[in-house]
């Protein structure tokens, strides 16, 4: 049956405005007055709400294994915890396979679990964990099986040398795929860690020590220079969350360098390195670590000046009670991460949109439009044009809402959030036109969810 | 009858995308597939087309009277060579009236010429002679009359002091309107003009001299000095013409200031100095006058950086082989301005589009979406949104089109690009849903224009 | 006889190192161990001194008739009060003549008065009127008779038009001439201060209102876009007050601009507008007003960074009891001006250098030599070289003292920093070899003070 | 015997000026005029002769064993073509020692083979090899010992890892130390050459295109950020040879670091990668390579706005018809280095101050004055001060002169300047009041130069 999205006000990275959708068969077919279509549709009442395209994530870690530790969601409890946060599509960097395996190997592994449990859609990110001619060959098939970007690290234990990077990097522009990079210096993490451990100083608060600011900026400003080396090949750089890290964008930007893009996230946006004076402290390990009010600043400014592309959620739900608590005593035995991926949305509205620190059009740049166009899954997802998947998200700017985590749809035991109060509600979520979430009910079933299948884009 | 725009490649300022467009009674009433809309209306084919708002030129001098020169264009002729170029709306600066007169004076001869012989939308500008309370005051009236934005000079007879621009530009940001500012430094441009005079240096190529790049810089420096005091008062700068003036406009963003709005010209982007040398050198006499290369290239920056926001024309014919005369033998008795309200919308995609220099969205926003959300009539015009008047543009971008005066549909006898090879052609124009240009072929009637009444935007 | 500063830690604008200085009839004749020299000659020991070129103000209004009022000082008292505030040369900016007078009218009266009253050595700046051939002429002989700069005014009576300004850079090029200039938009600042006085608001602290920072920053703007046109001529900044106004130096700065200078004062650097609300705050009035801390922050900055090149007084001193309260009840009454010829150097020494603001070598940079290079009484003045005059102060850096009125040496009846502790305190100050004061005793005599000839520099 | 320089135009970092200098036991002891002092002096005649500081090279490979090869000159040589060039203070980058050995082991032998041979003075640079406490604790005595700077490596066998170079510069921090980097990215060059060799790209040309210019500019900017990691501390980035590693430098200042000093060499000034087409292109296989033009321009820039702190030599002769012929045929067989610490003092002069390209007082502050202060030999060396050593250059601005081969007093058998011609001579080298460069002939005695203890510095 038809549906009709009826009078709502529709919000693009460009504009507002009032009007229907039609829906047919999970896709948008066509924007407009729909009165003559309303017999035989199913009617939503969009009336005095924000109709936003379906929220893209794209810095997941639903179903991770780290070391001993595996995260507590599945692409079941996941991709429902996205849903009811207004996140209709999820693309996931994958764990790490055994030493040496092949791209394919996790990606199978992956495409697999998905496949029968993901209630949302979902894109799968190639993770590089070494390099070789047969790894820079597959990288050519993943693209060609919809697989457009691939992560690579610089800490931890599959880090790049810069010469691999530098290969990666030139096969991704030959192939336009993107690189996604987690930028920390490997060398000064790890000195500082012993340090602070042989130091006997291994409470929470010294996670935070231990990767100061500069082992971002460094990193970031590394990647950036062998981008350009690549020839301005793609380069995406995920969880920045240091001042000078968004300094160090800008300054490749007016250098003239192209195809450099940015990511933040809720975390670093609104909690600070007190948080590693709680009790609950080790709730935030995670890397990289909580920083300083001035960080918190100058990333808000990069989201208001258009230095920052995207605001992700690295979601990373490791249960605080049980996983957690392995860094009692001992920060770097915690597992890091934090989940955040039902959060994301609703925090970025009330605290960007309605405190006037972004625009609407930023909000719906940020969260939909430009990740699904930087990752290839635009206009398929991450808009609202006719032909896009019917994936919608709607809400009430004038209700409020709380975040409690055991009104929360993820499986694990705790969010960051917990009791913040929320200017905003989302109302009603639809996947591919399936209304997946209304009136605080979630009623999408496992196994609905589709791989999301990329493009290239530049 | 409805209107159907089949299969053409929607262009926007954030998208491309292929759909159809539904046109009932004047208006866009949807996007999306409109197969079974087929039968009971008129379909345009717009396969390997693309589909455009139809341009908005924000700044034309249709019917000046400028001393004892009259343009040569009335609003038929004017919004009839408008339309044929792709540009659906034109939003008119009235020539000066008496010495003291009111605001409406000119308004209503405005509003009293352009009824009866437009056959394009029109909005206007007030023009601020003089500032007193009751100028003040009746900016308060027009602006609930649609007309938000307001003309003043920085030199020519009704020069403003500094004191009256902030007079102004307080008032304005009361009203939320816009203040549009012809910026040369009079004292130092009429000094150069006298100078060059006494030593007899007249031809056309001491235009240029008299107005050198520091009178522009300096003027737009100083409004965005004064605008700053009228806390961040809008401001638009027309016509910017030099590369000290975009780092001007530059400057000011970098030191936070809001509600900055800048505007160059085709012929600031494609001409230059030496068209002064040329036989028909009094062609080219306007102010600010044509610059150097390196001036073009500032301004080409400019629109890939977003720097600038608007291209519009300075339209202002006057005939060359009669009017422009004056001005041979003395470069001072020169009508100031030339024609260009036909040619801007193909230039700009032929050299800029097409050339690489500008995406085809920012083509859209330069053009369309930008100068409708400056002045206030967006979502009306600059869009292709539900509810949108149906204004449209469509080009052909494999074809290929030449300028010659004799197809274009202005009243003057010269056009400054003669014989120019455009790559692309316009091959339809609707104005609210009503086909006016088709197959190079005018269909509009006079009268047929309506005023464009806008609202306040900040 | 000659004397022998014995032992002095030498303080330049490049170095600090301990050696002799010889000084024979009135200079430096030699540097470097002289213990053959000291049985004929004056031995002043300054272990543990630092021996610094004698300070430079070129920047004072000592004589200065100003409407009804005139200054306290004659070229007596004033050249005292420097002498013994360290200030072994200044540069009299002189006071308007009769309307339409000639270059050399105010001139020849200042020289005169200066002759037989002077106890240091003074300069004399040019003060343009007007402009027309005849003035620009004067220009020319006065650059001979060693009057190499030339002051402007943009405010009060004799403010200068935009082509006059032109006109006289030009001319000043020409000349390698300097134009000094007072930056404040007329036109914004009589609009401001007519309107405060319609409106009844009169108090002191409205004179600060009057004169808002972007009076300033868009005049200095203003003067740095015409001396560009006029071929990079000597532009100089007197008196910078805003955080706007340096930000506007650094801007023309990096444009490429040549031959910008910029001054500051020591009350811009130290004193706010909280000053107004003080009962004394007649005191303070003097144009541009005190301002924020964030200006203050703003040009210690620009102090720290190079952006300003010289920190002189803009020394104008009325008595408080008497002149100064033609302001009580009405702001615009207030003579404009306040003291500051004997502070200027301690306030610097002990606020700057002894807080780690600025580098001793900043110091005598800022207040020495690049004054005397700007204004080209270098290598004569503002340096400790093998024939440069002996001017000289001595500071003992570990001492301390305190500023209070009646301990000062000018005629004026109050300072703007009774009652400031200071680090550091100066010991002897000599003037061509003559020492003119030592342990706190003045030992001068009227008219051995001498005019500076200067001479271009560029 | 005294000596009296009489007359000269001395040039200072900050000023020009004429007088005599005065020369006791190898000291300056005075400046001023000496006429009294000439009966029993021996009077060097510098009138119409530019009086400066003898130069100081702080990079100098003089006596260097880099794997089967080694450079041609020893400290005798070496020294002496310094001294024939102008250059009376080196500091030698030392080789590198066997693995693991302590520092004072490269020190030691140093210091024994100067000792002997040695005309001109030296001082040494730490370079360390690895890191561990014993090594942190030798920095320390070492700047006991007066030996205050450190060279560290990124790059060839012994580059450290960048956990270890942050070890290092907190140890030198807290000395006040300061750390002297070779910066290019180990494993971006060493990926180019192999990929190069694996194709056979082996010819001289491909020297540059291995070490591409990001290969710089990001190790430039990783030292930066790990100094800032280092609370500031002093860096000292050598031989800078691109616009991208200016630019580096330029950021880091403009975010507010300190004790940053940037060095580049006359070959990157002057020479570009055409070179590497010549014949003779193993002349110039030297690390960092040659560059392009817009680099030299760059490169100038730097030097003119203060960017670049010091030009230098990398002074490193191999002879080109043995030692440079193991490249034949493939570059990485390529002894790396050229000669040129006799030629840098003149090409500063005759292609920066002559061609307008720097100041007098930039060239004296770039060769002299700053190397000697950023290291600690100051004022003892780099300066004209009473109680400095009598080191002097007299270079006559109105000789010219020509680079030969055969002229010049180094062991190496060619010159990267072969038959330039040059506007100015050297005439006059004065080492500690010796004359040991007069009339284009050399008059030093080998173990006469002494090894310059420096100090600390910030």
């Amino acid at each position: 049956m038809d549906k009709v999205i009826k009078n709502g006000t529709i919000i693009t990275e460009a504009e507002s405005f009032i009007t229907d959708i039609l829906i047919q068969h999970g896709k948008i077919t066509a924007l407009g007055n729909m009165d003559d279509r309303l017999d035989n549709a199913h009617v939503i009442d969009a009336h005095h709400q924000l109709v936003m395209p379906g929220a893209v994530d794209v810095h997941t870690h639903i179903d991770l294994q780290a070391g001993q530790f595996h995260t507590t969601d599945d692409f079941f409890t996941g991709t429902r915890a996205a849903l009811c946060g207004g996140t209709t599509s999820v693309i996931e960097h994958l764990a790490f396979g055994p030493k040496g395996c092949s791209l394919h190997h996790q990606i199978d592994a992956y495409q697999q679990r998905a496949a029968s449990l993901a209630v949302g859609d979902y894109g799968l990110h190639g993770v590089i964990q070494h390099v070789d001619e047969s790894v820079l060959r597959e990288m050519g098939e993943l693209v060609q099986e919809g697989i457009t970007s691939f992560k690579i690290y610089l800490t931890y234990n599959f880090a790049l040398k810069d010469d691999d990077v530098l290969r990666v990097m030139r096969r991704a522009n030959e192939l336009h795929a993107v690189i996604a990079v987690h930028c920390e210096n490997d060398a000064l993490v790890n000195y500082g860690r012993r340090q602070l451990v042989d130091q006997g100083k291994t409470a929470p608060y010294y996670h935070a020590v231990s990767r100061p600011n500069e082992c971002e900026a460094e990193a970031i400003s590394r990647m950036l220079h062998i981008a350009h080396m690549a020839d301005d090949a793609p380069v995406y750089i995920v969880h920045i969350s240091t001042a000078e890290g968004v300094q160090a964008i800008r300054e490749a930007r007016a250098r003239g360098q192209k195809h450099i893009y940015a990511e933040t996230c809720p975390q670093y946006l609104l909690l600070t390195q007190d948080c590693y004076y709680q009790e609950d402290a080790l709730k935030y390990v995670m890397s990289p670590p909580l920083r300083h009010q001035s960080d918190c600043h100058a990333l808000w400014q990069g989201l208001a000046d258009g230095t920052i592309d995207v605001v992700a959620t690295d979601h990373c739900p490791f249960n605080y009670r049980t996983d957690k608590q392995a860094g009692n005593g001992n920060f770097t035995k915690c597992p890091n991460g934090a989940p955040g991926i039902e959060e994301r949305v609703m925090l970025l509205f009330s605290e960007g949109v309605q405190k006037g620190r972004i625009s609407l059009q930023q909000f719906v740049k940020l969260l939909c439009s430009a990740p699904a166009k930087i990752y290839g899954a635009y206009p398929q997802k991450g808009c609202l044009l006719p032909g896009s998947d019917a994936d919608l998200m709607m809400i009430d700017p004038n209700a409020s809402s709380e975040i409690r985590i055991h009104a929360l749809h993820g499986a694990v035991d705790y969010t960051l959030y917990e009791g913040w109060k929320l200017n905003g509600d989302i109302t009603t979520v639809l996947s591919r036109g399936d209304i997946v979430y209304q009136q605080h009910v979630f009623t999408g079933t496992p196994g609905r969810g589709r791989f999301i299948s990329r493009h290239v884009t530049i």
